[in-house]
């Protein structure tokens, strides 16, 4: 089950990144170095940053070979399913979900020193999130997840994440926060989307 | 002493990441981001390239609770007061010093390898300035460090840890050598922005 | 000959930073911060997602003191020679293959984990053309590897690690391979100039 769910993030991840690629008219070289960005920033970052290694996709290898498989694919195809984006909001927020609460787990679980609850949080955010930060800058864009235009999306993982944490203390026990935590994280993101759902942005 | 000008440095550069984030109409996502990247940025930079572990961040976690409450009331207060960033060049000066300084020393004292003085003098510019630098990339502009329309800054670092490094060799010690350093960048950089002193750049 | 070779990589990946950095009209501190992105970029990635310490250019400090020196000077001229950029050619098409090899050598020969030839032959093209693409998301600028308007770049870098990869496998042996490899992606990327190859881009 969770290999399957896996599976789709990365699949959504990936396919969110040919989308930013094509949109900015880039060659198939530049359509496998944004997808890689898109799909793996997020969880390269967190291991840099925690100095965890080897990192997450060295580590399980056929990620690295869907990721490409979906770039090459994605490049070369005359067009794009019209409407992919909305077909893909439901793996994408399964997909945040997934890698936010992974990556809140794998900080506060730090052996070598300790994280606390507060950075694991932002850690979690982070691995959720800053793979489409990062394709942003690459391709030279303000990061959509920055602008008030955006229905909620880090925020969904932020409070999904605190969910995670607190409920792991107690007698639930660590899968079942997990779960529990994931799934906030994705009906949160489902309400912003359905009702424009957003963060009070900076009066212009 | 030294945890107060710590604690304005962080205070001063957290600020900075408010305003430009500001400047750029983003939502408090984006504002949180942003600050975080150009407070942490360089000290983060630092430890990632000389395998320093954890970050100084982890191990100092007030920084974070601090950068964190200031993203938060920066991004939501209706207006800055006006002219902040002409209060804010003192602090900044100091903060830009003590981090440049505080970089170069790290850099010189590793253990695992040799780091020259050159080296560790490029380390501490980086150190000092480059959260600056990885925020205006983050906000999509062309780092203001690298224009030639800036009062000089980068080179104020550079001259305060070449101070520090050579005196830290004489019979000073390293305490004395780290103050005289630090002090020399603020006096540079406070004449520069006095006189508007910059370097020659290229003629258009 | 192959610290000639190293030389000449090095000065003509130096040299193009500096032609970047000048024309979008930065100052002596954006000139050499553009410049050691452009050089080391590309290498200190591959050393930091696979944990090598020290990083190359802080092993070989000499690399790091040529670039300096080519970025201070290289700032301040009046004016660069003309048609640069074309006698830049074959320099970087000698660095960029010297770079791209290293890098998956480098890769699949690492001892704490297993890095499969797949994930190697990624790491050599990263290592060999992810130095630009840094210098030019630095600069605020699409970066020109991933645009359709390029003669093959990346791709020959690609071509060539595999050859390498494959070869140093058979009874020819690591040192042979390494040379056939190099010698292959300069070739193919003489050849791409000289006829304007390109991969397939989008229709616009």
């Amino acid at each position: 089950m969770l290999q399957f769910l896996e599976l789709m993030a990365v699949i959504a991840a990936a396919s969110f990144g040919v989308l930013l690629a094509r949109s900015k008219h880039l060659d198939p070289v530049g359509c496998i170095s944004v997808t890689f960005v898109v799909s793996f920033g997020g969880g390269t970052l967190r291991d840099v940053l925690l100095d965890r290694q080897p990192l997450f996709w060295i580590q399980h290898e056929h990620y690295a070979w869907i990721v490409f498989a979906i770039a090459v694919v994605g490049s070369l195809l005359p067009r794009l399913p019209s409407g992919l984006d909305r077909w893909l909001a439901v793996p994408d927020a399964i997909g945040m979900a997934l890698f936010s609460i992974a990556g809140a787990g794998v900080a506060v679980r730090t052996e070598a020193f300790v994280v606390s609850p507060f950075l694991a949080s932002l850690f979690g955010v982070m691995t959720g999130t800053f793979g489409g930060v990062l394709g942003d800058i690459a391709v030279n864009e303000v990061p959509r997840l920055f602008q008030p235009t955006t229905p909620l999306y880090a925020t969904c993982a932020f409070v999904g994440c605190w969910v995670y944490l607190l409920l792991r203390e107690t007698a639930l026990g660590a899968d079942a926060a997990l779960w529990i935590g994931a799934a906030a994280i994705v009906a949160l993101r489902l309400a912003a989307l359905r009702w424009n759902l957003r963060l009070p942005g900076p009066r212009r």
